[in-house]
């Protein structure tokens, strides 16, 4: 797949302000493959796709949702979601994307899921911290993943699970199952480590 | 059932400051009971009940979750809520109570559940404002409660969201189900409330 390609394509869906993001979301992105031993084409790939679909009606959305047989759950959710399934499902099918880290990295960058890849972290963490990005909570992330990706995700779904709690927004269960996962795996490390 | 002899046996099982505890749930729970139409004979007994299990050591309880086949995946969570479910089961195999209404109250009143009957609402509320609770949230929670019970409830469950959130606890799933199920019913209710 050329990159070059993808980019002008996912350029030509977004706004202006969109494509700026996603942009610096590869940069950020592409820092973090580096440091992590993660294959930086492929972050790069997942990075300009990770939005693609997020300037789609909604009208749009739940179309491609339906035909495609994605998850019908995400419906009873916030809307917000629904463009980063899409997103994957469009890789595949439109720029002919099969290798399933890309995929999942576009698919579940929103919500998480247990037992996350690391480029799947990576894209995740990524979307939350970039430099464009102004919230309160933004900067203890930022420092938390200059050394620890594992910590830093886990700060940024649990500022996101007290973010939807205090706006009376739904949860999807699966960034719940996310969080639980991560603290049980750094739990664990951490006991490891202490008692080696 | 004869009242006077749960009581009894509750009051043997518990420590003092539990059992006063229990004491000033069912008089909390009886209150919003009869406010919001619910059998008062059946709330006492669920109150008494709730945390029987509540001082059994984690052995005991892990025994008797594992013999009763009970969810397994509660021991993957926080050994807090394991007396809730052990509770209903002691209630119907110790006490001979089938009624589903009292033994649902007493399972799920730590975690909660989609689609709450009134009763589980009830406990699940009432021994989060209990007189003797005083933790910074309950005055809140308590005004609510004063009357709107599904609204105190929602409070409830988000405040113990953010609350295993902050003391990075992990949230047992079918907490963030209820808390979401309540959130649509309270959203619909408001809708249509608005539409007419």
């Amino acid at each position: 797949m050329d990159l070059e390609f993808l980019k002008q394509a996912t350029k030509k869906e977004l706004p202006r302000s969109r494509w700026e993001h996603t942009l610096r979301v590869a940069e950020t992105a592409i820092g973090l493959a580096k440091r992590e031993g993660v294959d930086p084409c492929k972050t790069e790939i997942a990075a300009i796709l990770h939005d693609y679909c997020k300037s789609w009606s909604e009208q749009d959305l739940v179309h491609w949702i339906k035909q495609k047989h994605l998850p019908q759950e995400f419906l009873e959710y916030n809307k917000e979601l629904w463009h980063a399934p899409a997103g994957a499902a469009v890789a595949c099918e439109k720029f002919g994307i099969r290798d399933e880290m890309i995929l999942n990295a576009i698919r579940y960058h929103t919500t998480g899921r247990p037992a996350m890849s690391k480029l799947e972290k990576i894209i995740f963490l990524a979307d939350y911290i970039e430099p464009g990005r102004r919230f309160p909570e933004v900067g203890e992330v930022r420092r938390i993943a200059e050394k620890h990706l594992d910590l830093a995700v886990l700060k940024a779904l649990d500022n996101t699970i007290i973010f939807l709690v205090n706006r009376s927004q739904k949860i999807y269960p699966l960034t719940l199952d996310a969080r639980n996962d991560l603290l049980d795996r750094v739990t664990q490390k951490n006991s490891r480590e202490e008692s080696i």
